[in-house]
């Protein structure tokens, strides 16, 4: 019984855990964006910082993850809870390095006039932000629901990043000397996609899992009644 | 003694599925891009179909490392080995989604005229495939060498990337007709990019584990010392 406790409490670490790795990585989204926006660099040297302690981050949840699959032998839904941890930590991770590219992005752009003002660029992180909080918090909660409308949303910033993309190569057409810059801006696009991306992998899995636990129930229910 | 050979016979059989998993997906980008090469679609309904099996073998793999856990409890080197496996699943089906763009667009790109001729792209392919191959071996055969070779690949990769982006940069600026052809092959090559990034991911996890062990060797050894 003490087993059981000390096992839940550590869960429960785990799970804190997870979402002071996902807030860290969230914050670097903004921090990163901040630093185009405001064309202050001050803000990605901050993204630059927090890679580092999101990396330690990794590591460290990586660890408590292996320590609790040696040490508790878990099973069924508590052992495909730690494997899955281990995997989205990867994720998170991904999009922290995401981060770094857009605030690198960031130093070069505010070198240089800025090319047109950033309105779909904050919205697309914005949204890429509220997808790592919830995809999260459904994973942490079991919230399928939470968890779909993340999907959700993938196609909202898919649809941004199209349209910025078509606005920046009519840029470049009509004036070779916004290229770079629109290039540049492309690639910060790019990186918000990608960050979607990984929360809406996140997010699939999630279902994935709670669907086979609805179905498990089922069967199990099934061969029970 | 059973149990120990049984498990050594098992964990055999995870490590050929996951060689039997990236030679799935090291057939879906070739013909992913073969369809692009010899303009024809049919390459590209190959891997439509491909798909599916590799999204199977992602699922059969991922149950049969839950399996091993739960059932074998194993410790240490054993346990890292078959988490870092349920990782590399993950990122050989995203690989498959990528191959799946790839086709996609080839689709879209065989009913126009071509608008050059692809010598980069195969290229790009070519060392991609090299380096899912490579990295999955590096991984079964503890291989930290060849783990560190794939991430140098994908420097060349990136740089084929990058060669392409802006000759094909050139090619609109100079003719808007050309925009939408330009635009898709840019897209195949992120997608390239990004199977390479995957491997390249795989590759440093290989490296960080094999060297996290190599410490621990070290430590050990002082303590018994």
């Amino acid at each position: 019984m003490i087993k059981e406790t000390h096992f839940q409490k550590e869960l429960e670490e785990l799970k804190e855990n997870l979402l002071k790795m996902a807030a860290m990585v969230e914050k670097a989204i903004r921090e990163s964006v901040q630093s185009l926006v405001r064309r202050d660099s001050q803000f990605a040297q901050k993204t630059f910082d927090g890679e580092d302690r999101i990396n330690k981050m990794e590591i460290a949840i990586d660890e408590m993850c292996l320590k609790l699959l040696a040490l508790r032998q878990p099973m069924a839904a508590d052992l495909r809870f730690i494997t899955s941890a281990m995997k989205i930590i990867t994720d998170l991770e991904r999009m922290g390095d995401q981060a770094v590219n857009i605030g690198e992005r960031a130093i070069s752009l505010n070198q240089e006039p800025q090319l047109k003002p950033y309105i779909d660029i904050p919205r697309m992180a914005e949204i890429a932000q509220s997808m790592v909080k919830d995809v999260l918090d459904a994973f942490v909660n079991s919230d399928s629901k939470l968890a779909r409308s993340v999907c959700e949303r993938d196609d909202i910033v898919d649809g941004l990043n199209d349209q910025v993309f078509r606005e920046l190569l009519t840029f470049m057409m009509s004036d070779p000397q916004t290229v770079t810059r629109a290039v540049h801006l492309m690639i910060v696009c790019r990186c918000l996609e990608r960050i979607a991306d990984h929360a809406t992998n996140i997010a699939e899995d999630v279902i994935f899992m709670l669907d086979a636990r609805v179905i498990k129930h089922h069967a199990d229910a099934k061969e029970n009644g």
